[in-house]
């Protein structure tokens, strides 16, 4: 819906920025759900595949785009605008973003750590001003909660590495991006330990003030328990309200699926989540896991809430992403799925011994 | 603290029925812990063997539950008392109740269907009535919510298996036994689809009727979430106090953890689990996975319960047990927490790259 209104208001003239910045602007008012609506935010494409060993080709991650919106997933990460000396399973983002057969009601976010990410974004979506809608309307930016985190990750102090994303921000939203944050580590960091919640609350106030229209709250090492995701919720929901904030889960201690209940019990109703919990290998030290959509589906709609996501598309997207990868399928909920559906099948053949 | 005083009890002479059974009954009342102490009942050694491929030796039996033990787990079932022709992994569990080198403070029930595994278990334990504590002195029995289940379990009605359940209960509480109940397909049967919650608390108030004095309530298909859960329990506890009760959940959709949390909120203080998920694996069409003692170890110490447990040496366990398995540690709080504690010793050594 929201790049439906975007792709309508840029018809017109996609360089208007000023008309571009306040349809984006606009566009976040209309955000507005059933309170039992928990919208869940695809990342598999990106946080996933750019955690995998494999590299993927171009057509591989245009069809997993492609299947994911299909099951019914609003929101998918496309890629990532970052050098590819870094991440090479990142390179050919503006070729998926071109190849992929585009829904009106879709939402196709891109990683930008820079601003020389986003002035390559810039420069595909001006070359690309004919697409309508645009390839894409929306980008994601990444601090961290912790110091020594933030230094790893982008070699910049936590206030540098703001001061970088407020630039980034503003000259997005004037060409009306919407901009969602991330913050990384909000549970425990790998180099200083837990995480005070005051520190992710602050930064997630700055993210906030310069224009986020969303912050996720990131348990980088997956390390939270629905305790603490509530502590955190409570002391984060002092400067950001509530339905500006996302949970973002990796399973790496089993707690995600627990976590998820605990977020949407504190009001959360959007989940970051990747489709057969591509992302790390749990066999390696390091390991990150993202939680996996189909776990996540599972629990919500258990939980009576909408997710708008189509099961089996979603459970066979898993399958076949995994056998791609030739990797394991990580969501348990997506291998239970389809083990019932074969053994029903087999029923029906009359073949079946349960 | 249960065998020991049922140790001083039968110190005079095992075969005084009426002694021991006021012994057993006596201990009902004394089993208090601090409210934030979560009893971890482990079902590896019997519910996860049983359920893995492989036959295990006695002797690797026997170093699976001594190493639990040292772990500090007080409840650990043994094994089971079934026809070695229906469940060959089973066969042994006399020598193995012999075999291990028994602690004062840990209890070791076994599984037993019907008369004839209570005749067998009671002639071992009047075989040996010179061991001091006995060598058990409690079983757990089983039946299940629906009828259809029932029927392909135990060839049975439900009401036909309570009757058999009741004299094996009468029987076990002459000879000083301690009776546990399990409930199986609480949360849905295979069969018959979605379980109504009344039946499940019509047949724990059964179990209770008889003696039991736990009754344990089995998501034998692993659909159940925290809202199924939390209602379930509101219905069973119409009839049963929330003390008499305990989770035992299989983590088939990745629900368990998120269900443990449910359950302790909704007051339950004894759950089931298995060291590293043994039992079932997650590939093959009909996987029951039961949740991994690890995982559940971790959700409750972060959510501020007690659990009495090593870490260090439970994680070890399960890591030791899958490898002599040759089987996939279905532990993700286990695999992490070994994968960190790598990287730990990395960094010391001073090779580590993070």
């Amino acid at each position: 819906m929201l790049s439906r209104v975007l792709g309508a208001t840029t018809r017109s003239n996609f360089t208007s920025k000023h008309k571009l910045a306040q349809a984006s602007r606009r566009t976040y008012a209309q955000v507005t759900s059933p309170p039992n609506f928990v919208r869940i935010v695809e990342v598999g494409p990106r946080d996933g595949l750019q955690n995998e060993k494999s590299v993927i080709s171009t057509e591989t991650k245009i069809e997993l785009i492609e299947r994911l919106q299909k099951a019914g997933l609003s929101i998918i990460e496309a890629g990532s605008f970052v050098s590819p000396k870094w991440v090479p399973q990142m390179a050919g983002t503006s070729e998926v973003l071109t190849g992929i057969q585009q829904l009106p009601n879709v939402r196709y976010p891109v990683l930008v750590p820079n601003m020389k990410g986003l002035e390559s974004l810039l420069e595909l979506l001006h070359s690309s001003s004919n697409r309508n809608p645009p390839l894409t309307n929306e980008i994601a930016i990444f601090t961290a909660a912790s110091e020594s985190f933030s230094k790893a990750n982008t070699n910049k102090s936590i206030a540098d590495s703001l001061d970088t994303l407020a630039k980034v921000t503003e000259r997005a939203l004037e060409e009306g991006l919407l901009v969602r944050g991330y913050i990384s580590v909000v549970d425990t960091c790998p180099f200083e330990g837990r995480t005070d919640p005051v520190k992710v609350r602050d930064v997630a106030e700055k993210l906030k003030e310069m224009g986020c229209y969303e912050i996720s709250l990131g348990d980088t090492v997956g390390t939270a328990v629905p305790a603490t995701v509530t502590n955190l919720i409570n002391e984060v929901t002092k400067r950001v309200y509530i339905s500006q904030l996302a949970g973002h889960f990796h399973d790496t201690f089993g707690m995600a699926t627990a976590n998820v209940i605990a977020a949407v019990n504190s009001g959360i109703r959007v989940i970051d989540s990747s489709v057969a919990g591509l992302g790390g290998c749990p066999y390696s030290p390091g390991a990150t896991g993202n939680v996996a959509t189909e776990d996540i589906n599972h629990a919500l709609t258990g939980a009576g809430f909408e997710t708008g996501i189509n099961t089996e598309l979603l459970v066979e997207t898993g399958a076949w992403i995994s056998s791609q990868l030739s990797r394991r399928n990580e969501s348990r909920a997506g291998v239970a799925w389809l083990a019932k559906r074969e053994r029903e099948r087999r029923k029906r053949e009359g073949t079946a011994k349960l």
